[in-house]
């Protein structure tokens, strides 16, 4: 099979950013009680999803900056959950931050697999995981919003899709 | 930055199949009758949802096959929707024919941008738009599982996470 090069750091990060945006978007859409409350029988409110989704992002700044993977004990026992501002403060702070640390990444070091509480795994591979996980809690994020009367941004209103 | 091959058409596909396996396990796991007829308000049934990838799954192996992206009219319109086994037949099928394609795109054609009736892009940033599409759709499955009481797949069980 061909040998080409399909994704770099680069266009890995201009697509982690356009999903970014647009979950950003989905967490605007929701009415605040909503955000903190709706949720599916045995599911978790959009909040806490997004709380997770941002504590991810932490732990991949966290790897890439220290090249090791750890996440942070008791995070999620947190009594007093962010608001819907603060957490978007802290996503807008993690678009900067991501933008510098990639072009920090050996070429060496994005490939090498190495252990991590989620399985052995290279930084790449972490990334497409943790871009998927945010599609997929996203995506439940557009189910509560069609289930409270809300129309959800477009799955394809994202900056890098086409490529007029 | 780093200009590292961080995915080759090889990798894509495994990772796909990865996805796809997932999404029939997802298919499996609803109750025959909620599989046609369960839905948020606003929105498809799962039955819909994964006729649709299974058509985008066509569009792409119909693209690859004759370098132009092109959709089949009226498919939207069938009045007699395939059954569950009928979608699930031509699943199964599409894993054996997409690992047959993806050898045959030259590299050339991979990264280059055509138009399509979704905008202009690559057969690259269409693969990659369909696998998420994908797990967009999957995510709505798992919302409509938990709504009908049953635990869906875990979405991290997939050949081709971890790297042991």
């Amino acid at each position: 099979m061909s040998e080409i090069t399909l994704q770099t750091p680069a266009t890995l990060l201009a697509h982690w950013q356009g999903h970014r945006d647009l979950t950003r978007r989905t967490i605007e859409a929701f009415p605040e009680e909503a955000f903190e409350q709706h949720a599916a029988p045995g599911m978790r409110p959009f909040r806490k999803m997004t709380l997770e989704l941002s504590h991810m992002v932490d732990y991949q700044l966290n790897w890439l900056r220290t090249g090791k993977p750890q996440t942070e004990e008791g995070e999620e026992q947190t009594k007093n959950l962010p608001s819907r501002a603060e957490i978007l403060k802290r996503w807008d702070e993690q678009t900067g931050e991501l933008a510098a640390e990639f072009p920090k990444v050996s070429a060496e070091t994005w490939l090498t697999p190495v252990d991590t509480p989620f399985g052995k795994m290279s930084p790449f591979k972490s990334v497409e995981y943790l871009i998927e996980n945010e599609i997929h809690h996203r995506a439940q994020g557009f189910v509560y919003l069609r289930e409270l009367g809300v129309t959800p941004p477009g799955f394809y209103e994202r900056a890098d899709v086409t490529q007029e």
